[in-house]
């Protein structure tokens, strides 16, 4: 079982990667991303997205009503239709799925983001949390039937709401309940960069026991995506490749071992 | 069986409809519009709908890839998620399905608009079609696995490409192909009105035996709606009640005979 997670960047080549993935032996599903695709709705819809600041000095995005309504059309609507019909163009029976649906992917809701407004400490609850668990009868319903499972933001909490999360985190939950032995990560990038200003910087090779160290030695975003590397490893996972999604065959490449490989 | 067509305008009391089939006995799916949000996302985003114009005098809207678009993110995102995630808050384990999620619902394209363009004939192709046949194994694979389907357009034509279709037809399909004895249809109205001025003119009862004869006496839009529930009959349905979608238990009390009972 192969994982291969989509980002959603506007360079992405959603058909030379589809076009790859129907030419796979192995069993897959998809996760994918749209953050161009929603920041852009946001934007032309003059809503955009509001970042907060935690007393502790960390930056997140505000997790509203509106933003949930943005991401059920940008990720769960247009992109994951898009990517479906895209599917069933190269032969790929596919079923997109957020993880509303059949409750595919639960969380848990974050307590809330403790900040200051107007001098005085509040608590800002938002509609973001924790995936935690996925459905795994109905993934294996699908998968059993000849499906391949499309999956994306939002998911449900512990109240039956809908909530934002990392994709990164749906795809942790997913590998540990699917037995993914193998990751793909397709990003605008060539794969895990020495200094991010330099795409001729690749990381072509992380054995999987030094990937602790190296968290320490970045930080910000790349720390947090190094973590969710080990994470995959420590629940079974034998190979993760980070590889360039905007290249002519990203799949194909990715698992002939171009990009990034940790294993 | 029960089909349950929940209506696409703004004033729909979608939180008393989904109460209502969490008290149902019988098996039920849901087919749902979002034409009011999808006109507001439209008309927000500043690319209003267009409509052309036959040569032969009908006026249809132009399904154009971004009218898709839209759909995608209306459609099948906002108010799709919304519905199931309603639906697990009152119990009922729903899965969102587009027609294009596993072919659901498998169209056949529109052959092309006449039209007179600067004085001269073109036919115009957009995206849009007829349903013509869903995919049933994956309907009975869910139901009989618990999960409700929820479903709405666009569907899957046969070149695999996104269309655009009437939700009355997707209905049509899926009860023929599911054998569903009763369709209820809950739109922004009471149910047929004698009169569309005066919401006191309902029509209480129609014997499906005189849908034909009662075609001849109305035109457009309501014409198009006694014509499909006329073809609900002729695949073995044995009452469709057309019933308000703003009250407090649209559904309940559409089975209670509210509304325009056809039988």
């Amino acid at each position: 079982m192969i994982i291969v997670k989509i980002g959603g960047g506007a360079g992405i080549n959603l058909r030379g990667i589809i076009g790859d993935l129907a030419e796979l032996k192995e069993k897959f599903i998809i996760v994918h991303g749209a953050n161009a695709l929603r920041d852009k709705l946001a934007e032309d819809l003059g809503q955009p997205k509001k970042v907060v600041t935690s007393v502790s000095g960390y930056s997140s995005v505000y997790s509203d009503e509106t933003l949930i309504d943005h991401m059920m059309m940008a990720y769960a609507g247009a992109r994951n239709k898009r990517i479906v019909e895209l599917c069933h163009q190269h032969g790929i029976n596919a079923v997109g799925l957020s993880g509303l649906d059949g409750k595919a992917v639960q969380g848990v809701r974050n307590k809330g983001i403790r900040v200051y407004q107007d001098g005085k400490l509040k608590v800002l609850r938002d509609y973001s949390g924790k995936p935690e668990a996925v459905n795994r009868p109905l993934f294996d319903l699908l998968l059993d039937h000849g499906y391949v499972p499309v999956v994306t933001v939002p998911i449900i909490d512990e109240q039956n709401t809908a909530i934002n999360t990392e994709n990164d985190d749906v795809v942790r939950v997913l590998q540990k309940a699917l037995h993914a032995e193998t990751v793909v990560n397709l990003i605008e990038a060539p794969g895990f960069l020495e200094n991010r200003e330099n795409e001729g910087s690749l990381i072509k090779r992380i054995p999987s026991a030094e990937l602790e160290a190296r968290e320490g030695q970045v930080d910000g975003r790349m720390k947090r995506k190094m973590l969710a590397v080990r994470k995959l490893f420590e629940h079974g996972a034998s190979r993760v490749i980070i590889a360039d999604g905007r290249s002519e065959h990203p799949v194909a490449e990715a698992l002939a071992g171009k990009g990034t490989v940790i294993e």
